[in-house]
């Protein structure tokens, strides 16, 4: 395999920015993901790979929860402020209000919309795992589109 | 959970438009996907979701080998043609001409970009199966940008 056409045919792939966010005994964690899509309709399911090496990765494997907020087309910065995980203050996560949703997991406000999961299934190996989750609850903010990684210029993938 | 919520929610979240295809001893099978993303770069590992009561699911379970096929920003009607599965005939596939990949299936010449995988894990549950591929070879034969769900005003997730 030529590893050059493996990264941009990979890089083909489409993708919008999401903050994902998940809470466990050490407290709150968080972080921008891209691997994501649904992957059932009944039940409601998404895929979603995350970091192994990640506090992330440390609180949905050890809590089973985890939200997914859409970052918001003008949003680029929300993006960026999660890149290095969970920085908690009183009431806000990164500089960014939150509330506690039905999960447990930390709500932003900001995102035009967001979902909450139970993780229902997992798959290791490689540098991520993938983590499957049940959506149980849901919530639209705003009408703003969503900001999709091509729009930033950032790459994740490849 | 609100439902109109849930729906809304889930559609914000980014995809790409693909052709996947794969062989079986029946035959060559095919499908337009969207729920498709990397999940892991070392080993290079990707997750699709592919609808369980489908030819293509047909295929790639029983011979644990797909491909995917980037389809360009110009070529929308490639993605239709791909909406009811396959129709071989003599070196094509609903219309568009083919080779054989690495793996055995088929790899149409069209879209701009292609990777074939091996299936080293699968979940079941849902009315999709999770199969996780891991990229084994991959091909770019054009310049050309890939087509978004967003663009083509369709609709697949909710």
């Amino acid at each position: 395999m030529d590893p050059a056409a493996k990264k941009k045919a990979l890089r083909l792939l489409s993708y919008g920015l999401c903050v994902a966010t998940s809470r466990d005994d050490t407290g709150l964690a968080a972080g921008t993901i891209n691997w994501i899509s649904q992957s059932s309709f009944t039940p409601p399911l998404v895929m979603v790979a995350i970091k192994a090496d990640s506090g992330l990765h440390r609180a949905v494997a050890a809590s089973r929860i985890f939200a997914v907020h859409i970052v918001g087309k003008s949003q680029k910065e929300l993006a960026a402020a999660f890149f290095r995980g969970a920085q908690p203050a009183a009431n806000t996560l990164n500089g960014y209000a939150v509330e506690t949703g039905l999960t447990g997991a930390p709500l932003l406000l900001a995102p035009p919309a967001w979902f909450e999961c139970r993780v229902v299934n997992e798959v290791r190996g490689g540098d991520h795992t993938i983590f499957v989750g049940e959506v149980v609850d849901a919530g639209v903010r705003s009408e703003e589109e969503a900001l999709t990684l091509r729009d930033t210029g950032f790459a994740y993938g490849g």
